[in-house]
């Protein structure tokens, strides 16, 4: 049976900064969806490029949602996860739109025209990692 | 660059089979949120196990849920993502719980008390992979 320990503030921003693949929690009509998404994070902000009628650039735009990351081994039963909530916005700026490829711009995986940039600013930023023993958290990266 | 395809119903049936960690995402009043969780599936659906005063506990039943399973290679850039949506109930019936756990008792992985036994049957299941080359779909697994 693995233990769960809670994560501090700077190690789960160094895990977050760590991946490059999340998943962004948003509400809806018809009940709460769940969109994988690639990721940036620059500035205490992660960024994300949608498309503008996708049901993330729909329902994921200036409100709050949840984004999630994690490393976990099926077979071993251990990992960690972090979880950054607060609102997310549309950056609409040109320039801010410039800074931000210029800095940290997240490319989309899929192929297609992605023109939208969403700003998640995190007022939580919490996370967990499962271990078999203490001894085991110092020696996982 | 990527591109994505969406996967069949039973391609994605296969692979939420697949696996033993997900996120669930509910709403909650501040907003959404995501929580990772192990699950067994069985006769059509998702049976999470947590206890009744977590966040899952507390939002997540008797109410429209989110739940996504991916395997995603970061430095690749390829992977899927499987999404079931639906309503996901809290099992109380003391001879239905003894029959998912003979059959399929999702195990938790950390260790403590998780009493409350949740089921997720889908109305939506849907997919998507992404490759570099439709070729790569035949190739993975």
């Amino acid at each position: 049976m693995a233990m769960a320990y809670e994560l501090g503030y700077d190690e789960c921003l160094t895990l977050l900064s760590s991946r490059r693949t999340g998943r962004v929690a948003v509400g809806a009509p018809d009940g709460p969806h769940i969109v994988p998404v690639n990721y940036t994070v620059h500035e205490g902000t992660i960024y994300i490029r949608t498309t503008p009628y996708s049901v993330l650039g729909t329902y994921g735009r200036n409100t709050q949602v949840a984004f999630e990351v994690d490393q976990v081994d099926d077979e071993e039963r251990v990992g960690w996860s972090v979880v950054a909530r607060g609102r997310c916005n549309a950056v609409l700026d040109p320039s801010e739109i410039r800074r931000i490829n210029l800095h940290a711009g997240p490319q989309p995986w899929a192929a297609g025209h992605r023109t939208l940039l969403l700003a998640l600013q995190w007022r939580e930023l919490t996370g967990r990692r499962l271990a078999h023993d203490p001894a085991e958290l110092a020696a996982r990266p």
